[in-house]
């Protein structure tokens, strides 16, 4: 590895040097998710210069690593006869990959240009990006299962494909997917006469094209599967998805999550801009602000209702109660959105998850409200207007409530919209934490009003 | 899909009513994978007793799914004679990893029990778990550089190996590894009597097997490998990566960064004890909460210099102000740290960033600022005992600090971290949210302190 990283070196000096020549010769010796890199991260100005020195092989696979904000911009500066070029060094899936980020008449354009492939591009076009159809390349062997093996490896070493080839898809008299057979099964097979059919691998798993690129990606990582077929309703074969384009979906799925728990979105790390960040951002700061009025609120409430002094002294927990009160909450949420988002758990054991959430709510809180307890009574209790025990008994009380609550409810959140087909990851993080700010101060200002009205303060 | 999850539920009426007979025959049916989930989510009574209706070789393809936990438990009740006839019909990395759950004697006993591989699986075992080493296989075919083609699709022809095999590793003389073939590529090759070493597509990337697994993972990742050769110091090939452990690996430390976010471990998805959850959740919980006994302490302070009414009028904000400051800091961190995870920013851009999220900061904070300073105005200034345009102005820059702050802070902790090779994801979640918490606590009275010395009130 250490080798790519000093030409990326002399590349950057051959960038800053402008010196073009030179950086052809280098970049050629690069791999093309190495050339996306550098063009990646060259200026704004420059980076369309840096591609236009590749030939169009290269270019057409380094089309296909560029992230989509670098790819669009690109393609903006290309004419649509040099997107057809390259294009027709391109693999379907791949076409249909670079079109989807032109306006519609260029794509059109593009497409009556080039030479071959634009049927098959039409049809993977049709199919939304996030699905199986949207995912899969129709580039595959399928062959009947009449074939002999002799036949079927003589056919696979006579194709001219880009993608190397590890085995065949099996296909009955009426071109429906009946199984697959490896290469190497057929090399051990002696009998080169053998049909197809009598060798194929049967109860294969396939997908439809609106199948969801997460659910793919699921059962592709369970099965340990390197290729999936997409098929008709009627059992035709349309395209395999593979496994390099399911390590791409698991790493968005997985960015999505994280971001949604945090309240903002994987977009971000495309897009550099302290704009459209802020944009991302706002609407979930927002809703904490918007929980901050009606805390805000509740706290004028209770000023009105008890004495000054004692507000005040109850006022000194505010921030630790709310503090715990929201990390339990997310823990639980994170606990269950992830669990959630690789099939760790059945369906069933959400009661028993509920379950466990409270009690382990129920510890956490016993453990840090005697703290706290000990705390308020030995360090705070002293200058307040409450007995020290008594505002240690109510305030540890209060935070062993809101952490108790905070657990089932961080828990309960994303369960329910799963429940309903929701993203459990969507309401997650900024949400749980609103709502939990908002109950763990309910709860604290109600345990203390009840502990007030009921002993002696 | 539909039929597995019918032959599920059969599955489960058998267990419920102990009719094992029927048993075996729905577990033959299904994919081990699938077979492994039946007993995770069988009681723990009965897992051993659903294993044990296993075939020797089923058994051998259901442990390498297993979960870690439930894996334990089942080995446990085996004797070392069953677990040495199950390791007969494993993978070595398999066995590698299986032994690696049993204690050093036991491990030890089924080695010596069993009939082949045991010297591989001895070397496997020397290596790190989260390594290149700890992951890869020891299955692979290696063909001297002079074979010819024929030969060499002959003896692929002739292997008895469990696995497909995809393409032949090609090593000189000296049993040093100089590239690969693909199978496919020799179908094609007309002159069968062509040498490898002619046909060998050089410029191999590998790794040793020291290499972190998630190195591992990017790299496989990036450059869209299904297998990644492991080799010594001097160049001699050890083994191979495949992908479908690299997308394990890919969620594993996907899993490990969420929920470090949140202050938790990936290790409660397999452990459902409460007692666990909470000795993983408990010590960042306490972070919160020795932040709190700091801010109640601040809070202390606060009061004794400034009038009742006065602090009091502040104490509104107080949630507010921490918690802008808790989620702005958070967004921060996590595009940072997820961005490091993915590789997204080369090392130079470091200050960029920082400069971009002081921006973002900046932006938010302005916008956040100044509602929350018309509230102030509107709703809460006239009942306190402040000017209500100064409560207003103060509160929002307050808040406009606070949120400035967390934003710079909340990029460089993970960045800081990053630089000292320190996972960035450790000390994120907790961590800054606490750090947070107590800056804007500071911030916010030291804004409003300033204001009261500097404004009529």
């Amino acid at each position: 590895m250490k080798d790519i990283n000093r030409t990326k070196e002399q590349i950057q000096f051959c960038i800053r040097g402008e010196l073009w020549d030179q950086l052809f010769g280098l970049l050629e010796e690069l791999h093309p998710a190495d050339i996306a890199d550098v063009i990646e991260d060259a200026q704004d100005e420059v980076q369309s210069r840096i591609f236009e020195l590749l030939s169009d092989e290269t270019k057409a696979d380094v089309i296909a690593e560029l992230d989509d904000s670098t790819e669009a911009d690109i393609l903006e500066e290309l004419s649509v006869e040099e997107i057809s070029d390259i294009a027709d060094e391109m693999a379907p899936d791949d076409i249909a990959d670079m079109l989807s980020e032109l306006d519609e008449e260029r794509s059109e354009e593009v497409l009556e240009l080039m030479e071959e492939d634009s049927e098959e591009v039409r049809e993977l076009l049709q199919y939304e990006e996030d699905t199986a159809g949207g995912r899969m390349t129709t580039d595959f062997v399928a062959l009947p299962d009449t074939a002999t093996v002799k036949e079927a490896l003589i056919h696979i070493g006579s194709l001219k494909l880009d993608e190397p080839v590890y085995f065949a898809y099996v296909v009955d008299t009426n071109n429906i997917l009946t199984g697959y057979v490896q290469i190497w099964q057929m090399l051990k097979t002696e009998n080169r006469q053998k049909p197809l059919g009598l060798l194929a691998e049967e109860n294969t798993l396939t997908v439809t094209p609106d199948t969801d690129q997460e659910t793919v990606a699921r059962i592709m990582s369970k099965y340990d599967l390197s290729s999936l077929p997409v098929i008709d309703i009627e059992g035709h074969l349309l395209g395999r998805v593979t496994v390099d384009d399911i390590i791409d979906v698991l790493e968005e799925e997985a960015s999505e999550d994280i971001f949604k728990l945090a309240g903002s979105d994987d977009a971000e790390l495309e897009d550099p801009s302290p704009f459209s960040s802020c944009k991302t951002r706002l609407p979930w700061l927002l809703i904490t602000l918007g929980t901050g009025f009606v805390t805000s609120m509740i706290l004028k409430g209770f000023m009105q209702s008890i004495t000054t002094m004692e507000v005040l002294a109850l006022s000194f927990f505010v921030p630790i109660v709310m503090g715990m009160g929201g990390n339990t909450g997310i823990q639980s949420a994170t606990l269950i959105i992830r669990g959630l988002a690789l099939d760790s758990f059945n369906e069933k054991a959400l009661y028993r998850l509920l379950l466990r959430e409270m009690a382990t709510g129920m510890l956490m809180g016993a453990i840090c409200g005697s703290v706290i307890g000990i705390w308020a009574r030995f360090v705070i209790g002293s200058s307040t207007a409450f007995h020290p025990a008594f505002l240690a008994l109510s305030v540890g009380l209060a935070l062993f409530s809101a952490m108790m609550f905070a657990a089932i409810f961080g828990a309960a959140v994303p369960l329910i919209l799963n429940r309903f087909k929701v993203d459990p990851a969507v309401a997650s993080g900024p949400f749980v934490s609103a709502s939990n700010d908002i109950f763990a101060l309910l709860i604290y200002y109600g345990v203390t009003f009840l502990m007030i009205s009921v002993l002696p303060v």
